[in-house]
C-alpha cells in the first residue's frame, strides 16, 4: 500500500474537517484508492492554539519553507482563504512540482488563468471544486458528466448568506435589517456583509461556473451584479401574492453565440426545485441542450460538507499520481467569450414603483410602458398614507434594452412623480 | 488527433440520440478530449427500417461478428435493452478486450458483478452511468465526489412511470387507472406496465445505487418491493390533507453497520425538495456523514438525456485509453452486506383503515395499539356510506417489527370488522 503524505495551509474550520475526515474513513480510502492519506504537516498562525480535532502526529508550523522545501509532501491543501499570500504560496507550491487543492474562490476566480498554466507548466495538478458551493459537486461533474452536451444555461442559488437572509425574510417576516442581524448572530454572515450581500460572492462563483460551462474567462465587470440590500418586506410579500419567492440568482447562459452572466434578485415561481431550496443551502441548475434541467442541491458552505469537496479533489489527484496521469488541467473548455447584445437577453420583470397618487400619472406610466414597446402581464396599485401610490408590476418579456429605456423614462417624470425601486427577472414555471 | 472508432448495439431512442450527439457536438468534444468518435458500426435487427437520425457513413449490420471481429472498434456501447443475447454480446465484446458502455439497468442489476469481473479479468473498461435515472449523472458522481465520506443514506425517485401517474392522481385528482391510461397514450408507460407500477424498475435501480454508496451487492430478493396499483384517491387526498404527497421512494440506508433497502409509496413533506418533482422527472438525495443531504434532479429517462449519460461514459473510456488507464473498475467499493434487524428500521407510518361503525371498534383498534406499543400522531375519522368508518392515521415511529405485529393483529379481528388498506412511510421535514 501507498502512503501518500499531505501538506496543508490554514486549520480553520474547513481544514479541521479534512483533517478529521481523513483520520475517520481512512478504511474506505484505502478500499477505494489502495492508498493511506497522512496530514504530515500543517501551516497556521499561531502554533499554540488549542484545535477542535485531535492532530496524532500531524506537525504545526508557522514557517511555510517547511512545507515547500519537504521533498515527501506531493500533496498541498489550501484552505487559509484571501488572495495574499495564498496566491504566491500557491504559485511557489506549484514550482516546486507539488500538486495544489484549493478551496479559495475569489483566488481562482481572479487568479485561476494564471495559476493554471504555472499547474501545466510544471505538469502538476491544480484543483477546486470546494470553491463552489462547498458540499455540492458542481465543477467535477460538469466536466465528466456533460463533456458531449452543448450547455446552454447555468443558474443557481450560490450563495448561503443570502439565502439564508431571504428565507427568514420569506418565512418569518423579518426585514432585511433583521434577517441580517439574525445571519450575524448564527455566524452565517460576517461582521461587514458586503461580500455576501452585494453578490460578489456570487459573482465570484458563477465567472468559475462560466469557465466550466461555457469555456469563457469572465472576470467580475463583465458581469452585473446586484445584492440583495434593498429588496422590502413588501416586495417579498408581494411577490408571494404573485406565486413567487425572491430569491438572490447567479445566472450564466448563452444568448445565441454569446454569453450573458449576472448576479441579482429574483422572482422564482413557488413550487419549482430552486424555490424550496431554503436557508444557506445551495442549488445549482444545469441546462444541457441533450440533457434538460438537471439540479445540484446541498449544503452551500459549512466544515464538513466543504472537506467533503476537497477530499474528493485530494483524492483524484491521489488517483492521477498512482496511475501516472497528473498535469491535466481540471477543465480545458475553451471558447472566445463575447458578451450578449441587450437586445438579445429577454425576461419578464417583477417592478417596484411609487407614483404621486394625482390624477394623470397612470396615464403617464402607461405612456411610458407604450413609448419602450412594454406591456403589462400583471398590475396592483395599493395607496400607500403619503400621497403616494405603489404599483407592482409584472410585465411581458423586455430586453434588457428596453427595460434599460424604460428605467430611464421614469427617471426623468417630472418632479420626481415616479419613481422605480426594483425590477426583478421572473423565471418562467 | 486521435480517431476513436465507436460501435453500437442498437439504434432505438437512446441510439440515435448517442449518434446524434456524437454528430453534433464533434468541436466540444474533440476541444476537451483532444480525441475524435466517430460511429463505425451498429448492430440492428432491420438494416432496412428508416432512421429518425441521419447515418453519414455509419455502417448498419444485422450480423454481431463483424462488430466482435472488428479490431478497428476499442469501445462498444449496448443500448439494444433486455438480459438476451445482451448479456452474451457483452461477455464476447469483454473477452474480445473491448471496452463497454451500457445503460442496461435489469442487465447489471443482475449479472453487473458477474460482467465487472469480465472486464476486470480482460484489463477492459465496463461502465454504466445511463443504467440509473437516465440524465441523472449519479453513479460517477457517487464514486468521485463522496469517495472519503461515509454514506448514510441514498434514497429518491427512480421511477419516470409511477412518478407520472402519482403526479396527475395529485395535481389533476386523476384515479390510478385514469392515470396509468394517460401515462401509456403518451408512452411513459409501456401496455403491460407492471414492471414499472409494481417497483421492480425502481428496485434494480436501487440495487446499482446501494453498490455505489454501500459497497453492497444486493438482489432482489433482499429489497422489499410494493408498487403504487394500490394507491387510491382517498390516499393522495387524506395525505395532501396532512400535509404530505406519496411519491413512490426507493430507500438504502445504512441501519447500523447492516444496510436497509426498499422500494414503497412514501408520504413526503410538502415545500421539501422530493415533494416537488413532479411528471416523469427523478432525484437521488444522497446524504454523506460529512457533506449532509446532496440532492440531485433531472430527467429520468428519454433519449437524450441517456445518450449525454452514455457519452460521459465513452469519453471516460476514451480519456483512460488516452492516458492508458483502462481496466479499472467502475466502482471497485466493496463491503459485507448484512439486512437491517427489522427492530432498528424505524419510520413513521400512515395508516388507512376501515372499520365496521359499531360501538366497540375504535377500542377494538386502540387496544392493538397499545398491544405493540404503537401510539397515534394523527387520527382522521370519516364515515363512509356502507356502515363502514375510514380511519386515516399517522403514527409516532414504529419499527418494522411492530408494523408487522400490528398488521397482523389486524388482520385476525373477528368478523373482518378491521382491514388495514395501506401503510406508508412518512419522512421527517
Amino acid at each position: 500500500m501507498k502512503d501518500i503524505q499531505i501538506g496543508m495551509m490554514g486549520l480553520g474550520t474547513v481544514g479541521s474537517g479534512v483533517l478529521k475526515m481523513i483520520q475517520d474513513n481512512e478504511g474506505k480510502i484505502v478500499n477505494i484508492t489502495g492508498c493511506r492519506l497522512h496530514v504530515k504537516t500543517i501551516v497556521v498562525h499561531n502554533t499554540h492554539k488549542r484545535r477542535s480535532v485531535p492532530l496524532w502526529d500531524t506537525y504545526l508550523t508557522d514557517n511555510f519553507d517547511e512545507l515547500l522545501h519537504d521533498p515527501g509532501i506531493p500533496i498541498v491543501v489550501e484552505v487559509m482563504g484571501g488572495i495574499h499570500p495564498a496566491k504566491e504560496r500557491i504559485a511557489a507550491l506549484l514550482k516546486a512540482k507539488k500538486h495544489v487543492v484549493t478551496a479559495n474562490k475569489n483566488l481562482i476566480a481572479t487568479d485561476g488563468p494564471e495559476l493554471t498554466k504555472l499547474a501545466a507548466d510544471n505538469g502538476v495538478d491544480l484543483v477546486y471544486e470546494a470553491s463552489v458551493a462547498g458540499g455540492i459537486p458542481i465543477l467535477r461533474t460538469i466536466t465528466n458528466s456533460f463533456p458531449a452536451d452543448k450547455i446552454l444555461e447555468v443558474r443557481g442559488i450560490v450563495n448561503g448568506t443570502t439565502n439564508y437572509i431571504l428565507t427568514k425574510m420569506n418565512d418569518d417576516h423579518l426585514s432585511y435589517q433583521q434577517a441580517l442581524k439574525q445571519a450575524q448572530d448564527l455566524g452565517f454572515a460576517e461582521a461587514d456583509p458586503t461580500n455576501d450581500v452585494a453578490g460578489f460572492d456570487a459573482a465570484y462563483k458563477m465567472i468559475i461556473l462560466s469557465q466550466f460551462s461555457f469555456g469563457t474567462r469572465l472576470t467580475i465587470d463583465d458581469l452585473h451584479v446586484e445584492g440583495i440590500e434593498n429588496i422590502t418586506s413588501d416586495d417579498i410579500k408581494q411577490a408571494d401574492s404573485f406565486g413567487y419567492v425572491i430569491k438572490l440568482i447567479g445566472i450564466a447562459r448563452r444568448v445565441k453565440e454569446s454569453v450573458f452572466a449576472e448576479v441579482a434578485p429574483v422572482l422564482v415561481p413557488k413550487g419549482t426545485p430552486l424555490a424550496t431550496v431554503s436557508n444557506e443551502r445551495n442549488a445549482v441548475m444545469v441546462t444541457g441542450q441533450a440533457v434538460g434541467d438537471v439540479l445540484f442541491y446541498g449544503p452551500g458552505a459549512g466544515g464538513l460538507p466543504t472537506a467533503n469537496s476537497v477530499l474528493s479533489d485530494i483524492i483524484a489527484v491521489t488517483q492521477n499520481i498512482a496511475t501516472g496521469t497528473t498535469g491535466h488541467q481540471f477543465n480545458n473548455y475553451r471558447q472566445q467569450y463575447q458578451p450578449a447584445s441587450p437586445d438579445d437577453v429577454r425576461y419578464r420583470y417583477y417592478l417596484s414603483l411609487t407614483m404621486k397618487d394625482v390624477p394623470g400619472e397612470m396615464l403617464h406610466l402607461t405612456k411610458i410602458f407604450a413609448d419602450v414597446s412594454a406591456s403589462f402581464q400583471t398590475i396592483v396599485q395599493t395607496a400607500t398614507a403619503d400621497g403616494f401610490a405603489r404599483m407592482a408590476i409584472i410585465t411581458h418579456q423586455l430586453s434588457q434594452r428596453q427595460l434599460r429605456e424604460l428605467q430611464a423614462a421614469v427617471q426623468q417624470s417630472p418632479n420626481n412623480s415616479l419613481k422605480l425601486n426594483a425590477a426583478y427577472k421572473v423565471l418562467e414555471k
